[in-house]
């Protein structure tokens, strides 16, 4: 019980640290008239798309609410269910709102100086880092607190709840986003030349509203279903295995607060590289949370194994960020080789982006695998979870640092469309730079943590439907996992082709304003925003419908027709190729746009040589591959994971063959 | 003895049409004094090149021998990998100089007309699909007649060399075909404009000589390493399991080569589309196959069951081919749909088709399920082994349709090179048209047939080394399958990198000669032909060393340090992958290269459009998907497994952990 209303004073306290946070950013400077009304458009914008979001979402989680209360004949996993999903979708609105505010003031700083820039930027990421995550530790608590140990299954409902919401918001964000940067793009830069970020062009508010709701709350909605899955599972793995304290993970989850709390703390730059000061906060939240995590478990009489656990995800977190790093960095091989090739065209650019890609799989899914052999050998299955945990603690710092870089790419952009001058760009661009090696980071991390917590989940499957041999060599299970195995590259498929009818729309559309609006390529006439918003929002709304309610349908498919044993082999196979078709993704992805900008720096002929065009086509490719796919990819698994294990008790009951 | 010594009349009959096939296409004429030029050019281009690629080979061979020798303390086994390697290299060195000599003649016939020209191309690939089957049936039959039942592990070593041959044969020759062809591409369409196979191209000879050493001696080799793998470890399954009649799967095959005979028959055009020859060939092929079968099984006592699950590897592969067809068909939707794509760029082309190459996996991917469900309940795994079987016995008819398609590429490029004017060019048009239709659905076959292959020889596999029982709830099989997971991605990575490498020297060296060479754009001066092949061919042999390495090493090692189980996990994660990797690659390129020739033809602008350009980008992506990697996935995982098989007694004695 005290261990209880702890957890819920650090939930608590993240809040209100978000809060006064988000009080003391409101009342910095916003800048010229030019730059409140940018800003305004894109808060309109952003507000519009979540407001229509929301409303196409209520009605989906209403009818799934409905579903789970007569199939399971629980009126309390619905409810769960659908605080879940109000919990994240609040959360997200919320952090779009902190979002919108901070760019503006971040452009605006910069006129003084990169030390305060970043430091309002920062801070702005730290206020959606921090009430997420508040929310979501306020959330599981509160349930726990209500429902009790053999609530659990109830507060599952909570995490399908939480997650549904997040794979809507990455896909709807997602192909909001990267269709209205291609659109914006391919008709701008490559078609007519002009700048990036350029006020001529008719879809750069649809562009900038894209980044805060596809990357901010999107990316937002993403760690934090992983975070809450994983904190459950953990604990229901905690109950069936039988370990003594199960609410371990919550004040985990709390210290990890605490942690973060003190790295932000560490976010300062004077004048060095703002992605020291990033880097900084990243570790000395994991050198934080490890002092703290040893007593913590120590004195709970846990034993040693549960720290090495645990310490063991935080590790590979590390790794796998790092590696990330590696390959898509643009002072590093992958990227410089990748712009090599670009001399010879977009061919040979994209052949060489798509294999370091898949080179770049390597190095995170064996930490992956070593961190799952470890942690299993110190404490079983629930070391796994545990180190779930591990990895996930630190969560509030990396979503903190994560969102700083839509932040700062939108302050950039403002500071672009109202003329600040060559001065202050160039901090942006410094800003930004930062920004892009930080979200590289905590894209690996994000990927690295879905991995330990759908195993985890898996785990929690298996062992609550009774399973405990899964035989590989019979032509069922191996049918069944080749079947799970498609559902990602699938999904994936569904959702670039959406991007990309969605960004054909939008490129129409540009091309007709140029043609048909007198005097817009000259700058003397304005073009219409609102048109390429609408046709973002529209198309984002209807294309993520179709691959959200598969996720759900699929696993339920499986189980009814082809009995418990047939979902998990099908869980399984959609985890390998998952992970690596998001790291895939994720990866070339990053790096495409990293050879982008290593090329604009100069090398190769620089911007408008042959190898610039080449590399403006990969950075295209690489946008939904990343940004769309790639990072909605982790939420699927999840979310199947979850919809598994919501309605196991249907699946053991009714399947067809078992 | 009765029926080896009917296997081996047939083996011998389909040499001895082969070779007859060969001289009688050898007495026709080669056309004019320019036309015999450039086909003498092409054939010492490939000469040369095979020779280099086998004095490499001879020297790698020989190394494993030794060491199959020194390790496994089996004198015979070393022999009959040499044995398996030298007759696999001969039958394609054979099929690649039928292919030149084909080539020229066929565009000579073109002259008179499509029906002469269609009868003598497709001549030609019978030529190598039933003297390569032909071969490698004798060879089994001959080691059977020495070693006996009790000598199958030996044949085993027969399957591991050709396999390992056929490993290196379509990774170093994917590499040099795709490296030319991207490199005469790039410079010639795309830069200068000047037409495909234009004789001012330096690249345009080794582009041709690609044509053969990659799709012709690569293909052959390719499809009957499945073909050898299925026949032997159908072989090993029976015996394990005491099937009583052993040797059926040689039996299918003597079948399958009278089968292939009849339908090679029926294969002829007067008026009509080639296609429908072609796909007449193939479907009286299967025809046949199924009425001489069905006797047979049946008055051996062996049983309907066995009979239907010969029958269903023969649907699957149909089945197979026929989605294949569907999205890489030039009529069909998903190829309209990218062309379309194409008009916003090259950037969206990529998107879509890559989306349409993970969407077309699917169905294949059911298909290969139900058939190991259905054969596997009708007969255990002894039925998927025969379902292999079923859908491999039609290989020298499928082989002859695959080999037509390079050749009458090559006729194309001959009649270009040699100015036969536009009315033999239209008929080149036409023939080669059919001959992609006949690829794609080839190419699925390949697949279909070494997915069933490779779970085949999985069965072998554990039934050898006594594993029963290959939990996947068990973290160590989990995290095996999962490595195993990323090597057809890592592999073909390597191969694509390896490709565009040497495309970018291949490119250089292009630019140079244009640059160079006063008047060679104006067409009065002759290029250097000989230095680009000279590049391709250095540039191939020292990029195929690597990946194929890895595909012996990677097995051994698994198996050595995790032990028996942690390599069933591997082969079964390798399989999953494959498959999807290389339907993904297969299709993706597929469709992209007929999305340039849909536009070709005048869709959305036509020639030198955006959409061309864009149609151009995606098509050169697509060449080292679809001809490298996609094509030598297949060949991959039969070598791992089959690597596995052979060194179980090692792993057996030796793993670390086991």
């Amino acid at each position: 019980m005290m261990s209880l209303i702890i957890t819920l004073i650090f939930a608590l306290i993240s809040i209100a640290v978000a809060i006064y946070l988000f009080f003391h950013l409101n009342k910095k400077e916003a800048g010229t008239q030019k730059m409140v009304e940018i800003s305004k458009s894109i808060e309109e914008g952003a507000k519009a798309y979540l407001r229509r979001q929301n409303k196409t979402l209520a009605f989906f989680v209403l009818v799934m609410a409905i579903l789970l209360w007569f199939l399971l004949k629980d009126f309390r996993v619905a409810l769960a269910y659908v605080f879940g999903a109000i919990c994240t979708a609040s959360a997200s609105f919320f952090g779009m709102m902190a979002a919108v505010k901070t760019n503006v003031r971040t452009a605006n700083a910069a006129r003084k100086g990169l030390a305060e820039a970043f430091g309002i930027a920062f801070n702005g990421g730290a206020v959606i880092g921090l009430s997420i995550v508040g929310m979501a530790l306020l959330g599981i608590t509160l349930l726990y607190l209500i429902f009790g140990p053999k609530g659990l299954d109830i507060i599952l409902g909570f995490s399908f709840g939480a997650s549904s919401l997040a794979l809507f918001a990455k896909a709807g964000g997602g192909i909001f986003a990267k269709a209205a940067d291609i659109g914006a793009d391919l008709v701008g830069k490559v078609e007519l030349g002009i700048p990036e970020d350029d006020p001529r062009n008719p879809a750069v508010i649809a562009d900038n509203v894209g980044d805060n709701v596809g990357d901010v709350s999107g990316t937002g909605a993403d760690l934090i279903d992983s975070y809450i899955a994983c904190l459950i599972s953990a604990m229901v793995l905690g109950r069936v295995l039988g370990i003594e304290f199960i609410i371990l993970p919550l004040l985990l989850g709390a210290i990890g607060i605490f942690s973060s709390l003190i790295g932000i703390f560490f976010v300062k730059t004077k004048k060095e590289d703002p992605r020291a000061a990033l880097n900084r906060g990243t570790f000395s939240t994991c050198f934080f949370f490890t002092i703290f995590a040893f007593p913590l478990i120590y004195f709970l009489g846990l034993g040693l194994k549960i720290f090495f656990a645990t310490f063991s995800g935080l590790i590979v977190g590390v790794i796998i960020g790092l590696t990330t790093n590696y390959f898509t960095s643009i002072n590093r091989r992958p990227v410089s080789k990748i712009a090599e090739a670009s001399k010879t065209g977009a061919a040979t650019n994209i052949l060489s982006g798509f294999s370091y890609g898949l080179i770049s799989v390597l190095p995170p899914v064996v930490g992956i695998c070593v961190a799952i052999l470890i942690s299993y050998r110190l404490a079983g299955f629930y070391g796994i979870s545990i180190s779930a945990v591990g990895i996930l603690s630190i969560v509030s710092m990396i979503i903190s640092a994560d969102a700083y870089d839509p932040i700062v790419d939108n302050a950039k952009g403002i500071a672009e469309q109202s003329g600040l001058g060559e001065e202050v760009i160039k901090i942006a661009d410094k800003l930004d730079a930062a920004g892009n090696t930080a979200k590289a980071l905590t894209k690996g991390f994000a990927i690295g943590a879905a991995a330990l917590t759908v195993i985890s989940l898996f785990a929690v499957y298996w062992k609550l439907v009774g399973i405990e041999n899964l035989n590989l060599t019979s032509p069922e299970v191996m049918v069944a996992v080749f079947i799970g195995a498609l559902i990602p590259p699938f999904f994936s498929a569904l959702l670039i082709l959406g991007v990309q009818r969605n960004a054909s729309k939008i490129i129409e559309e540009v091309r007709r304003q140029f043609r048909e609006i007198p005097g817009l390529l000259e700058g003397k006439a304005k073009p219409d925003y609102t048109k390429c918003i609408d046709i973002a929002t529209k198309g984002a709304l209807r294309e993520l419908i179709l691959p959200s309610a598969l996720a759900i349908i699929f696993p339920i498919s499986v189980g009814l027709l082809f009995g418990k044993s047939s979902l998990a082999g099908f869980l399984e196979g959609s985890i390998f190729t998952g992970i690596i078709f998001a790291l895939l993704m994720t990866n070339a992805g990053g790096a495409w746009d990293n050879v982008k900008k290593y090329i604009e720096e100069g090398k190769f002929g620089g911007k408008g040589s042959e190898a610039y065009k080449a590399a403006a086509i990969g950075d295209m490719v690489g946008d939904p591959f990343k940004d769309t796919a790639g990072a909605t990819i982790n939420t699927l698994i999840t979310v199947m994971s979850l919809v598994a294990i919501v309605f196991a008790p249907l699946i053991i009951k009714y399947a067809l063959f078992k």
